[in-house]
């Protein structure tokens, strides 16, 4: 083994990067045995210097982050500040400095995956975030490396720990949106904001990362049709439950039918009990890969948390050492098949619509022509009613969200229609 | 890209070998993109090369499997003959003439990986098997990749599919044994002799492959304790139900608490119905790992069949490529913990224990009174008995296979105690 060690340097040292410093002081014989070389934690860089941060020589520890990559002894750069800037300049500024990167950074890596990627080639460094998704799950390693030899078709799945951890307690007590996420954020599973996972902003930085990995292309973040949980009630649990099924916010990517696109989306969706992302509870992640030859897989873990972010962090450092001491690098970038990413209309699937109507005779065919006239195929319908109110619940065949969307409009505008209660797409079929 | 191909001789052209050259005929585009260089099929050795093979050259053909692999400009041979020779002595022969391997071989890699590695290291070859474990699941490369930064201390998995099938037949239509092997047989999902999965030899050399790379340690086939599941009854799935539970057959590597031990071993057992092992149907397997930083994760996907084997051999196919061309090596035999693997007694879990009782008063007294000299403690009992025939259903705490075995030998002893109907593992919880 060699006894020179490696130089690492820690870009933040929150939950997540306090955890990767413990582990690398704390299993440091186990690092070094598995890299073939010592690893070093040779610079932390902070915002507040002045906090006790135990385990960590306050020697280490620097405000000065630019410095820190620009020493030009650093061997591998751990960023886990997460957001946009200084993460991306420190970032580049490493790479150029001759340090390879190991980043857990879900909003830059979707942002400016491509040039990062690009600096990286250039520079001859290696750029891993294998805990840019779904934290401790290993899924871009997988995707990029496991599956490199098949096509993968889809990917489904659930890569936000806060909104499952609410939509798993309106499902299992009954509680409405806001009550669950109440208890989410007083069991520290949602945070005072909670934006960035309720609408959905999370999980589509992910599903733009994960598309791009699994179809060899460029997919954007813009390209990720986003809707977020806030408008799921109890109502539609209640649907949801009459079907068989549960309600997930997914992250879906598909190649379409003919192989000449793909597309992306964040939305809450129906799938039935019977499939194993309906069994993920509270704010565990798990993901779907459908692939051409491997056939249906799936990959299941703790998404987020200090530990399990740091588990998938210091499996990408050792990766990257190795690659350092052997001369190797890992994957790059693989955007080859520049497929085009579809707009929303063009995605296919089911729909489960709920109808407020007039209790009269002739409604069901009026609404059932609407559906007809743009193309929707119904599955199943079902009608209830009393005083004078009734609701239809209309189930459809698979149709693109344009046919849908166009029918829900002209559904709108139907005098018996007084409503429509909701909306929800049924996948996992 | 280089436009000079990479040449990949084919040991075997069955089930799996004909799989991988379709996909690397009708993929071949995209396999050249990701590896960085365009892959040939230079050579096909097969023991009939008279059968027809579509889509593959004829000149390629050989019966002359050594001269195959001693041709010198091969860059990677793929192994899919399985079992011990020629496969060993070819391999050892291909990457001392300058070739990286790719195995599905899971018999010789339980028994002879460390002499493979050896010869991997020291010729400076790869030497992957993704396929050798589980089909599809990426799971060889999580745990050599992953999860190297982190501390695995369990693997519990399903790694057979084809006694996951006949359990699972047996579970949900209440069939005995021979009469869902008989159905997985029919359906192909069983061997005409089904010896080395039903008794569980063929999980046990993938308990051996998995404990070894988990532990960073050296695991033999005959560390591997192995119960096959023919004694599996429809009275155990009855007394699994009513704990509910089902049973499957396990393959379960841990590390003992103190850190300083190992254990293997493939056996039936009972686990809770709100396991995700539970709701593992079919031929499908999955495998639960629990690390010290990752927590509980699972892989979950197609255990075996020609075109989810293909898909691991690929993606092997694709990294030893880009290692070729880019320098690198792939991770080796990490042994260094070194650790002792412990004999079944020491293993520690729960047991569910049937005995045919008389019915008299004191019985259970008596039972209960060798349970405690032996140190086991129960956590359960159930009686029940009608016409002088009575039955004990004992479910204890965590205790040692000794300390069970002493037990069972002592109540078998009791005048009282008629048969031990049967003794089951109660795992997952």
């Amino acid at each position: 083994m060699r006894t020179r060690p490696l130089k690492v340097a820690l870009l933040g040292c929150g939950v997540v990067g306090s955890e990767v410093a413990r582990i690398m002081t704390t299993h440091a014989d186990d690092l070094a045995a598995r890299i073939g070389a010592p690893v070093e934690l040779a610079g932390v860089a902070v915002r507040r210097p002045d906090r006790v941060r135990e385990g960590i020589d306050p020697a280490l520890v620097t405000t000065d982050a630019t410095a820190l990559v620009k020493r030009g002894d650093i061997d591998v750069v751990v960023e886990v500040i997460g957001g946009i800037e200084p993460a991306r300049t420190l970032i580049t500024t490493a790479m150029e400095h001759g340090a390879s990167v190991v980043s857990a950074n879900k909003a830059l890596l979707a942002q400016d995956g491509p040039a990062l990627h690009a600096v990286a080639a250039g520079q001859g460094r290696d750029l891993y975030y294998e805990a840019a998704v779904a934290g401790a799950i290993p899924l871009i390693r997988p995707l990029r490396e496991s599956l490199a030899g098949d096509k993968v078709n889809r990917v489904l799945g659930i890569v936000n720990g806060t909104t499952n951890f609410i939509l798993d307690a309106m499902d299992s007590t009954g509680a409405g949106y806001q009550e669950a996420l109440d208890e989410a954020t007083a069991l520290g599973y949602a945070e005072a904001d909670p934006t960035a996972d309720v609408e959905g902003f999370d999980a589509a930085a992910k599903a733009a990362i994960l598309a791009g990995i699994a179809f060899h292309t460029r997919v954007r973040l813009d390209d990720v049709h986003r809707e977020g949980m806030t408008e799921v009630t109890a109502a539609d649990f209640a649907s949801a439950k009459e079907m068989g099924c549960t309600i997930k916010l997914l992250a879906i990517c598909e190649r379409a039918a003919d192989g000449a696109s793909v597309t992306a989306r964040v939305h809450p969706a129906m799938i039935p009990l019977s499939h194993p992302l309906a069994n993920v509870r509270g704010a565990y992640n798990a993901v779907f890969v459908e692939a051409e030859a491997a056939g249906q897989l799936m990959f299941y873990g703790p998404g987020a948390g200090g530990a399990p972010t740091a588990s998938a962090v210091l499996g990408d450092l050792v990766a990257v050492c190795r690659n350092r001491l052997g001369g190797g690098r890992g994957p790059g970038e693989s955007a080859y098949a520049a497929l085009p990413v579809s707009p929303m209309g063009e995605v296919v699937t089911r729909y489960h619509i709920s109808l407020d109507v007039a209790d009269k005779p002739g409604v069901l065919a009026q609404v059932a022509t609407v559906f007809a006239e743009h193309g929707v195929s119904i599955d199943t319908v079902r009608q209830s009613g009393k005083d004078g109110e009734a609701s239809l619940v209309v189930v459809t065949h698979r149709a693109s969200d344009a046919a849908l969307g166009g029918t829900v409009e002209a559904l709108r505008k139907l005098d018996t229609v007084r409503g429509v209660a909701s909306i929800m797409r049924v996948e996992g079929e």
